[in-house]
């Protein structure tokens, strides 16, 4: 079985990923390759780089996950692959791995990491502006077909990293932040469901854009069509909502917009 | 042959899609895959139900279709599974498979249909609002590696279905609606081309938003660009198009929007 | 290894992409299918020729690559297929395989040619208006199956051509124009990259919508976000950009605009 994803901000329209797939192909003819997304904003690092480490960890073991989100493509900024647990990773040095190395940290998973400095797993001819073609899906491929990762480049240990927000507590709540907006508009937070299990969710006030939501619903057929609800999110963390519409929109919010969660008070005396 | 069809109102930005195809791979790793589509307009489950309707009849028998427009997810809205014929569907009991099991009823094809409640054919964590992820795709895994039907669930006979418009007989002609807007425009109605066979296509007369078109043509490429013209449609209806242009917004016309065909009348005397 | 690809107007909503899939599955079940693209402008089909013509090198030998914009079908355009150099093609004769035929006679490719008139290789019913799935599909699966060329139709010679603008050299430099605009706005122009090898990139001066940009830089990470540059193309043109930005947008530019490129002066005495 091999599998290789692929991750980019290329859009659908101009064929740049048909031709990742035939590269990857003439390599490793075998292959399935998956499409996680093409359509991260243009070269947002971040918003891919959540995307790729909230839907690797879905994909079987030995898998070879691809991410090409690349505005100093052609410059000084290293093309690297790694191995963390059991995944392999290839992609621009800018930072698109961070969460992903976050993960292994909190999970205790090894991470090797090389810089791809062996031109002889590229294609040829290496143009400036398009490795997603010229080095990562060549890279990918031998991944796939059983190349070592060691074999590929010399092992860093610096990588790029960047700090994602955490939601921060005072006295009698949580303070977060919009991390991700979807494609119906939710909006999901950096605050975890598990932090708020102790407390009658019923009774949870959240918080956002001037608006305040009391409750946390496990899903949108709690609410009425239109309302505005705090619900189970789908990776886990509380996520806003507008039942069959678009609280993005309707907030005006979006990346980064604060929110708060109070806890119930206890009775006063 | 292990093939699986994924239908969602997703979108291809968020790497939901992707993620259900890692879930898939997981319990069944030499399946192929295939998107039939994951723009379904969000919650549309009508629009769905006609899309999957359509197009599985292509696929080969034992094919594997998950559909997921699921604006009840985590509510109690049941999620099943069904045999139809030869094919398999995997979907919540929302109205999604109604068009399939009308068909079924047409061509007196048998349906087999269980209420997934065997959470051993499941990911071990169920959100409450991903069962795309969580509950439909490892089924249809299990289903497309040999487990059967009526191990998924205990059966069912009542899955919700609903009515879709039926064009009418008039004095002179039939009466019908739009069913379906395709990406270009294009406007499906409900009226059949067998209906019409009987009659010359030139001297039929088609009423729609206020204008009249005289005849009907077998492709687009009869009419001038610009031109209204009443075409043959995909799936053998008959569909009112723009020759290089978009109907729907040319006439305002879209789903539900009426129509009439008007048979040629004999000469007066 | 069984591989094809399609390129198609049909757009990702209507799962027509889908029922193609399905339709070569039935007949070829082990083939691999990869999408180029589905959003070429509605019946632009010089824009799904030239993506068709810079991707499908990129795919192995014996790939079989399907294009379907097709203003005309169900009209006397002939359905053809091609073998050219190690690849096969299967496209309505209206264009789409003009710059495919092209690049066969600047690298002294064979190229033969058979006009689909075996309808024994197609579906059973045939449409007037998607023969994406009725003759294409159907056509391509056969030849992935490995039915010979030369069996699927009688051979002609004489397929519709188009002529692209191609950069003409005037004293002191090269006029040429834009061929083709990207995801992203970037601007590819017909003017060889090969043929700037000579020159200083540094003092090359390039018009373009009355702007001028001074120098040629490898890739977007040479200049600073907003900028306008003029920067290596993905297929080894010279490329318009905006770096981080949208260059068809800002300089109102897109297919067919003219723009020239001065090569340095030599000293004035």
């Amino acid at each position: 079985m091999k599998l290789i994803t692929l991750l980019t901000d290329f859009g659908l329209r101009d064929g740049y990923v048909g031709v990742m797939k035939g590269v990857i192909w003439t390599i490793c003819p075998d292959a399935h390759i998956a499409d996680l997304t093409h359509t991260v904003a243009p070269q947002n690092i971040r918003q891919g780089a959540l995307a790729l480490a909230l839907s690797f960890p879905y994909y079987p073991a030995g898998s070879v996950h691809v991410a090409v989100v690349d505005p100093g493509v052609g410059t000084a900024r290293r093309p690297i692959a790694a191995r963390v647990g059991d995944h392999y990773f290839v992609a621009p040095d800018n930072g698109l791995l961070s969460p992903v190395f976050d993960e292994a940290e909190r999970q205790g998973w090894p991470a090797d990491i090389v810089h791809l400095n062996r031109p002889q797993y590229w294609l040829d001819d290496i143009s400036h502006v398009f490795h997603g073609r010229d080095i990562f899906s060549p890279v990918a491929a031998h991944l796939a077909r059983g190349i070592p990762l060691e074999a590929l480049g010399d092992p860093i240990t610096d990588p790029l990293r960047f700090t994602l927000p955490v939601a921060e507590a005072f006295d009698g709540g949580l303070r977060g932040a919009i991390l991700l907006v979807d494609n119906y508009g939710n909006l999901y937070s950096n605050i975890p469901l598990k932090a708020l299990e102790p407390y009658d969710p019923a009774r949870l006030r959240i918080r956002i854009a001037g608006q305040e939501i009391t409750g946390l619903v496990p899903s949108f057929g709690y609410g009425n069509e239109g309302d505005l609800v705090a619900v189970h999110g789908t990776y886990g963390s509380l996520t806003v909502a507008v039942v069959n519409g678009n609280a993005a929109k309707q907030l005006s919010a979006g990346v980064d917009t604060p929110l708060e969660v109070r806890f119930p008070a206890e009775p006063q005396p």
